[in-house]
């Protein structure tokens, strides 16, 4: 008796997003969502078959969300040779996800309620892990220095970076962020080959 | 009216620390608290005055019992000019991090509740700042190459691998994770000075 209406369902976990991460996973009831998206009483209901149903949507889209646009690839592309121009993309990243702060927020606490559900586990654990293995093979594709430690070890800095900035924000002032990213670029990646913006 | 007996506090406390553990901040409410630790409904009313408190004091116990005991120090300080007794020291502390899991996943739970209490972000800011600026000076004291960058990047990398294990604990394997902790070492502490491990 599921409604088929994409766009209503993407309305309606985008809605989900923003619960979690303003009340957390507790907060998250059909009810609070339905009001979140403006819509009548029982639309998600129609929409999920469960809870989890929802919660498993909900990390799908903002991992759907955070997914670079094209031009980005490019920039990244171009920056396989180029330090500062790598250095540069690990910036954007930062950025980029730091800035979808509900989005972040909300991973966060289904990782949190990934510890109660374990079918919420499971899809969480092949999400995160298919998107590190796609990063890795990105990486061994290209001619980047550094090698699968190298970006796994950038993966938890970077991650627990945004950690820091979306809910203690004062720990690290920007300029320390901005140097941390800087850090770790330089002293993962290990030596570059000869470029034209090395000396 | 607050009552003073410092045993049945920290009893209680800890009781906090499972019930945010198990329920998310959401689920902790003195009740809770009173259940987790088999006293008389009304007693942690007693003891804190506000739920904010009790949530403050909850983030200071885990930070205590965080402490590492004396003879670790002891270990780090042999540490300070042996390359493999650091190794060996920096597993020590993820595994006795980790190995706290009820009391990681409650800072978790704070932190998240930190952005939405300014009370509780003010005095997490306070304790997580001080406890890295003490790193860092300890770092800096000691004869360990590196510098407070090293320290910062290994308290990032640390946190999320410990993130992963307790959260996703198959995203990375436990064996990627140890060799993640040696890498991290091997990578951010730089150079070594001639000691007795080092050919």
């Amino acid at each position: 008796m599921v409604r088929r209406n994409d766009q209503r369902r993407a309305a309606l976990v985008d809605a989900a997003i923003e619960v979690l991460a303003r009340e957390g996973a507790r907060g998250l009831t059909f009810r609070a969502v339905d009001a979140e998206a403006g819509v009548p009483v029982g639309t998600a209901s129609n929409y999920f078959s469960h809870r989890d149903d929802l919660l498993i949507q909900t990390g799908a889209r903002v991992y759907e969300r955070l997914q670079p646009d094209p031009s980005e690839f490019e920039r990244l592309r171009a920056a396989e040779r180029d330090r500062e121009l790598y250095r540069q993309a690990m910036h954007g990243v930062v950025g980029r996800v730091g800035g979808f702060r509900a989005g972040y927020l909300a991973l966060l606490e289904l990782r949190l309620e990934a510890t109660r559900r374990p079918g919420l586990r499971t899809l969480l654990t092949e999400q995160v892990r298919g998107d590190l293995e796609a990063n890795i093979a990105y990486h061994e594709a290209s001619r980047l220095p550094g090698d699968a430690l190298t970006v796994k070890l950038l993966y938890l800095a970077l991650n627990w970076l945004i950690v820091e900035q979306l809910t203690l924000p004062d720990v690290l002032s920007r300029s320390e962020r901005e140097q941390l990213v800087d850090a770790a670029v330089e002293r993962l990646m290990g030596e570059w080959p000869d470029a034209p913006d090395t000396p």
